[in-house]
């Protein structure tokens, strides 16, 4: 049976609100995190959304993460911002990431970074990136997660599927938005096969011995391609030197599952860049609409981020569809309070 | 006949060098050039290498580009640096833009960006963020070339195969450097294979109509392939943006060739980020030999850059072989002057 419930935005909101606060976050962490996962799953990016509260909330009992830690700023200079996450959810340690990124940019100009240190699971690494870009500024945010795909020759993951998020304002139109992981396919989509009993692409992953394989089961204990190959692991090794040594966090393969209740806290980075666009360029956004055009005329497909925000409009107006089973457990950890 | 002639790094640079001098540039320019072309031949990536001469010295002779140009800054803030190439090289600016890169880290630290506005094929990505590695900083450049991969759905080129390169310092090692475009394949392995007459692998690109296919000729009338689908798709697109309209420079559908003499000057841009790599952890160092001792224990493979050195090492001791043919042409270029 997989029963759906359609639920409003902000019912949903203040469920995970409701349960994460039952269960000992923060009321601030709480509002912060559910709005985060709910604007996931309202843009269709549901391996982000309130599927994760479960897991949240486990890793919040076993200490991995600290529901009541406020984010704060360690060191701030005119060109970089230091956030601590504090052991905390990663989403508050974002926002004051993109709040104190729009101050700097909004009064210098230029180009401004935000290292957060310590932190865990990003979400939706569009979203910081869309926000600054909603504000009128380029935004580009990396972010390293648990290991999960190989070096150059080896077969053991090393580095995480590491996001890379890009924002690019527009006057008069949703910005665009581009949010990719470096691996083929998601971890996520692998799971769920292996759970089905179906076979994967043989290009997915590789087994323990390195080898291409079609059983999903294989690759879990295996790792995961690298897109382009090289090239692509290569781009995951930058992410792990800007989003955790630079950053003084932890690498992939240094940090524990966003998942599950081993180990000690992720302690993994997000690195941010904001720019003003007409820093080199007074006609950057009629430029940009040039290249839009372009695309548009010999291409018959969307821009990047136009369906995530086709998604949430759907969402906001007709309310977010959710399987019974997971809306009764958010519930149940909603009113059991700890 | 495929006659070899070894010749040393010195005499290949001062032939080159006398070459474009011969048929029009500047002196410094012409150095830049030579140095920057045979850099790339001692590293291995002899796409780049004096192979070019000829063409360049063609579109020198078209006005495409300007052999006399000396880049200039055009602006200059705490944080960003743009400078124009002036019609000229990319060779000359890039270098203008390290160093001024490396001047305002050294004083500032933090992140500091240059953009090349009005520029030429940039040649070896990862050599000036090599540079700025060797000198202690994290670089990263995005540069946009001419049209050569589709967009989202699409058959006709738009975007370049725009490379992405990355250094990151080591206190007692070469850097660490990472340099791809974001084609499956470089689109001269494509010419080669076409003019031997050999099949291509099905994924490097597609004919007219957007099919697949494993004629080199149809790609070339058609379109490559990004690493990733549309994941590599995204990533060009950001490298346009950042590269192209940011900096105040064409997209890659804008810039007329790099090799013949169709179009006025391309007019691609670069944009070059200078990050200083204790700024946020004091222990950076002591962290990336952490994260290049786990590669090396559970990988068999080598470090991005790695291979680049050891060639160029044996290059800088033994001389480096090039074809006869292309010897006997530079020579002459040398000889006559225009």
């Amino acid at each position: 049976m997989n029963s759906k419930v359609r639920i409003s935005f902000e019912s949903a909101q203040h469920l995970a609100h409701k349960a994460l606060v039952a269960q000992g976050a923060d009321d601030l962490v709480a509002a912060s995190v559910a709005s985060a996962l709910v604007l996931a799953d309202a843009d269709g990016q549901t391996g982000h959304g309130l599927s994760r509260i479960p897991s949240y909330i486990d890793q919040m009992h076993c200490q991995k993460v600290d529901g009541m830690a406020l984010p704060f700023i360690q060191n701030k200079s005119h060109q970089s911002i230091e956030i601590d996450a504090n052991g905390g959810f990663a989403y508050p340690a974002i926002s004051l990431a993109v709040e104190e990124l729009l101050a700097a940019c909004r009064e210098r100009g230029g180009i401004v970074m935000a290292g957060i240190v310590g932190s865990h699971h990003c979400g939706v690494a569009g979203h910081p990136v869309e926000k600054l870009a909603q504000d009128g500024f380029l935004g580009l945010m990396l972010a390293n997660t648990p290991k999960a795909i190989h070096a150059f020759g080896g077969a053991k993951p090393i580095f995480g599927t590491n996001p890379i998020a890009f924002a690019c304002p527009r006057k008069l139109h949703d910005p665009i938005v581009l949010d990719l992981s470096l691996s083929i396919a998601a971890r996520g989509k692998i799971v769920q096969s292996a759970g089905q009993g179906s076979n994967i692409p043989d290009d997915w992953g590789v087994d323990e011995q390195g080898q291409p394989t079609t059983d999903p089961k294989e690759v879990l204990k295996g790792s995961l391609n690298a897109i382009g190959g090289t090239k692509g692991m290569a781009l995951a090794l930058m992410v792990e030197i800007l989003a955790g040594a630079f950053v003084n966090s932890h690498f992939g393969f240094q940090a524990s599952s966003f998942f599950d209740r081993e180990g000690g806290p992720p302690r993994v980075g997000q690195l941010l860049i904001c720019m003003n666009p007409l820093e080199f360029n007074p006609e950057f956004f009629k430029q940009i609409e040039t290249l839009v055009e372009k695309i548009r005329e010999e291409q018959p497909a969307r821009l990047p981020g136009s369906k995530r925000f086709a998604n949430r409009k759907a969402a906001e107006h007709s309310g977010l569809d959710y399987s019974e089973a997971l809306i009764n457990t958010i519930e149940l950890l909603a009113q059991i309070s700890r």
